[in-house]
C-alpha cells in the first residue's frame, strides 16, 4: 500500500487543497492530510482553531465527492525549529512513502530526510489563495467562489467570518 | 447530532479501550477520539509514538467491527498546565457535546469547564491495562490477550515490542 | 462583591490607562489590573520588565488618587497560542464578572469565552499612545506629558529611557 | 526604603507562611509575596491555581492582621532551569534587597546570585506543612487548624477541598 | 587567566567575525565563542544549523591562523526572554571576563548584568556583513569575497547555498 | 576522515567517561562529545551546569593525555520528545559516523534512525558512577578516586562540592 503526505495550514480548506488532494490520491491508496501549524487561531495568518480547519476539511471532501475512507486528517502542531519539523511528523503520522506540497520550505526539508516530494499542479495558478481569501472576507469583498459551498456556510454559521472580521477589521492586519 | 469525546493514552490500544468506545458510540451519532499525550514516545509510561497509536487504533476498531465512518482520531499534545488543558482539547478538536471517561482528573477538568462527563462500565475491572501489558511485554509474559488480533501483529512487526524491550529490560523503567 | 479585568502591556503606563483604570473603577468594588506580555523585555515592543511595569502602575495609581486597597496588579506571561489565553487570565487571577478592554483581539477572546466586555471610552482618542511614548523617547522627544510625574521620574532615574534610547537608538526598531 | 522577597507555592496558604511573613514585615519597609509555580494547578503537589492562591494569601494577611499596603504579592511560573530562576524573580518583581526563605535549593540560587538571604523561624518546627494538609484533606483528616480562618472556609466553598478527593481520592498521588 | 566571550549568529561566519575575533585574542588568553540563535535554521535570518556554523568556524580560524587552542566554540539556544538570556550563557559557558560586541541590545544586556563590554573595530564598516551575504547568495551575486576559502567551499559542497536558493529564490524572504 | 559522537550528562565528567573517550578515539579521527541535558544545573542528577561540565571535561581530557584537537565539545539541550532528539543532536553537530553510547534508550533512538552503534566497555564494570559519585558527595564520603585530579580540585574550588550538600544534604533528593 502506498501512502501519501499532504501539508497544509487550511486557513481555510479551498479549491486549491481539493484539487491538489486529488491529484494525490490518484497516486496513492491513502493520503495523510496534515493540519499544520495547528496550535495557532486568532491571528490573521492562522484564523481558525485546528478543531474548526478539521470540520472544514472533512466538508470540503465530502463536497468533492473524495473517499473519505482514504484520507487520514492529522492536526500536527509547529516545533518552532525547523531541524526537527521533519521528526515531528514522522512521530504524528502513520508511515508514508511520498510527500506532496507546492510549499519550498517543506519541499527541502523533505528532500533533505531523503523523502521523494512531489509537486502537484496548482489550481488557477494561485499560489496565495489562503491570504486572499481572509483579505476578502476582512475587507467584505466576495470569497466564497475559492471554497466549496459547505465550507462557505461553515464559515458563516461558526462565526468564524464575524471573528476575522471583529479582529482585523478595526486594526492593523499582525 | 451528538459528538462525544473520549480521552486516553493508548499505550497501546487495548479491548478495555475498545469496550468503552463501542459503549460511547451507542450514545453518540460521532465519537472523537483524543490520543493525548501525543507528543512522548520512547519512555515506559508512552513508549509508542502518536503515529503508531494512530495506526493500532485503527486496526483495533477494524478488528473490532466498528464503523470508522463515526469515529475521528485526533492526536493532541499535553500542554504541561492542567488549567489549560481542556481549552486545549476544544481547540483541537470538533465541537463535542459529552465526555466519556474513567479517569478521575480528566472528569474534574471537564466538569470545571462545564461539560456533561459520563463513565464507561470498566471492562473486566481494569483500570490499569495499559500499564499491565507493557510490563508484561518487558518481561516476557503473555499479553497478546489484552489487545485486538491486528494490535498484537502490528506491534510484534513494527518493532514495538522489540523497543519497549530494548530500552527498559536493561535498565530501571523511568 | 463586583470584580472587572483589565489587561494592558503598560510599555509604559500611561495616562489612557489611567484613565480606563478610574472608569472602570467607577462600576466595580475591585479592579484586577493585568500585567499582559509579563515575560518580556528589552525589545522596542516591551521595554521594560513586568517588576518595572508593576512599580510604575503603583507609582501611576497613586499620582491619580486610585484607592489601592481596591486594585490587584497580576503579571501574566502570554501563552503563545490565543485559543489557550482566556483559561491562563482565569488561572492566575481570582474570579471576575466583567472585562475592560479597547483591543479587538482581548475581546473578541473573552466574548467567545462567555464573558460580558464593556469599552472604556478612550482618552484623547489615543489608540496607540504606548507606541507613540516609545517612539518619542527613542527619538528625543518630549513624552513626560503622556504619563504620571512620578511615572516620568522612574523612567529616567531606572534607567529605562536610557535603555529604550540604546538599544534602540542605534539599530532598527524591531 | 528595604524591601524583601518571600517565596512559597501557597499550597494552600498555611500559618507557617503568615508566621514566616510577620518575621519578615518586623525587619522590612515593604515584602514581595512570590507564588512560585504559578502555571500549575490540579496536581497533588499543586492542586490551586494562581488565582485561588493569591485569593487565600489576601485572606490568610487579613486574618492575620497584617497591613496589606506593605504586601505586594506576584505570581511567578517556573522556568524549568533552576540557573535561570533568579534572573525570572528579577524580571517579574520590583527591586527587592533581602530574601527570606527556608528552601536550601532557593538559599542556594540567591546566594549564588549574591544575594542576603535570611532563614525566618520555623513554625512549630514544621517543614512540610503544606504536604501534610494536602495529605489530611484527601484522606478526610483534620487540616483546619493549619491554615487561618478564612482560607479555610474559602477551600471549602471555593471546591478546592472537592477538587483534592475527586482527583487523589481515588488514584495515586502522582 | 583572561577569558572573553564573542556572541554571533553566524549566518554564515564572514571576514567581520574573524577581524573581532583576532582583535578580542590580543586582549585575552582564552576566548569563547557562542553561536547564538543555534536552534534555528532553514529561515532566512537563520538558514544554517548551529552544527553547519561550528564547522565553518573552525574552518574560518583556521584560514585566518588563529590558534585553535585558545578558542572555546560554544552553541546556545535562545531562551525567547531577554532577561534571562545572560543567566542563560553564563550556565551554559565556563566562567568569562569581558564581552566583545558590536550589538547594542547585547551590550546592553551584560551592561546591565554588570560585565565589562567592549567595541571590536567594525571591518570595512560593515554592520550588517550576515544579511549581506545571504541576500547575494540567494540572488546569484558575487559573495565569496566576504568570507574564507574554506567557508566559501563548505557553503557549496554541503548544499548550502543551494538550500539558500531553494527556500527563499521562490517565496519571500520571510 | 571518520567522526565518532559520545553522549553523556557529565554530572561530573568520571573515569569510566575518560575509559569510554579513549575507546573512541582509537576508532575515530575525531569525537563529538555531546553534553546532554545541557539545560539542566542544580538537581541532583543534574548539578552542574553545562559551562560547569565543559570546564571540567576539558581538565580530565588533559588529566587523562587526550589530545585536545582532536576532541569537540558541544552543549545540547534536551528537547523533551524522544522522537526529536536525534534529529536536535544532528542539527547542533557536525555531521558525525558512528554512535558511541552504553544507554539503551540512547542506543535505540540513534539505531532507528539509520546510524552504526557502538557500546565501549564498561570501566570497573561500573554502569551509575555519576549517580554514585554524587551520593557520595552528599554523604561526605570518599569520591576523589573516581574522577581525575584536576576535576576533584574544580569540584571542591569551584563551589560545585558545597552546592551539592547545601542543596541535597538538608532534605530529599529530588
Amino acid at each position: 500500500m502506498r501512502r501519501g503526505l499532504f501539508v497544509g495550514r487550511f486557513q481555510p480548506p479551498h479549491l486549491g487543497h481539493l484539487h491538489a488532494i486529488k491529484q494525490a490520491l490518484e497516486e496513492c491508496d491513502e493520503l495523510i492530510i496534515v493540519i499544520g501549524s495547528s496550535q495557532y487561531s486568532h491571528t490573521f495568518e492562522n484564523p481558525f482553531t485546528a478543531g474548526e480547519r478539521f470540520e472544514m476539511i472533512r466538508l470540503m471532501l465530502r463536497d468533492g465527492g473524495v473517499d473519505l475512507s482514504k484520507v487520514i486528517i492529522i492536526p500536527v502542531p509547529d516545533v518552532g525549529e525547523h531541524s526537527l519539523w521533519v521528526s515531528r511528523i514522522e512521530s504524528y503520522c502513520p508511515r508514508f512513502d511520498v510527500v506532496y506540497t507546492n510549499n519550498p520550505l517543506v519541499q527541502r526539508l523533505f528532500k533533505e530526510a531523503g523523502y521523494e516530494v512531489r509537486e502537484p499542479k496548482l489550481y488557477r495558478r494561485d499560489v496565495e489563495m489562503g491570504t486572499a481569501i481572509r483579505k476578502r472576507i476582512v475587507e467584505g469583498d466576495l470569497w466564497e467562489d475559492f471554497v466549496s459551498r459547505s465550507v462557505a456556510e461553515y464559515l458563516k454559521k461558526s462565526g468564524g467570518v464575524q471573528r476575522l472580521k471583529e479582529i482585523f477589521g478595526k486594526s492593523d492586519r499582525s
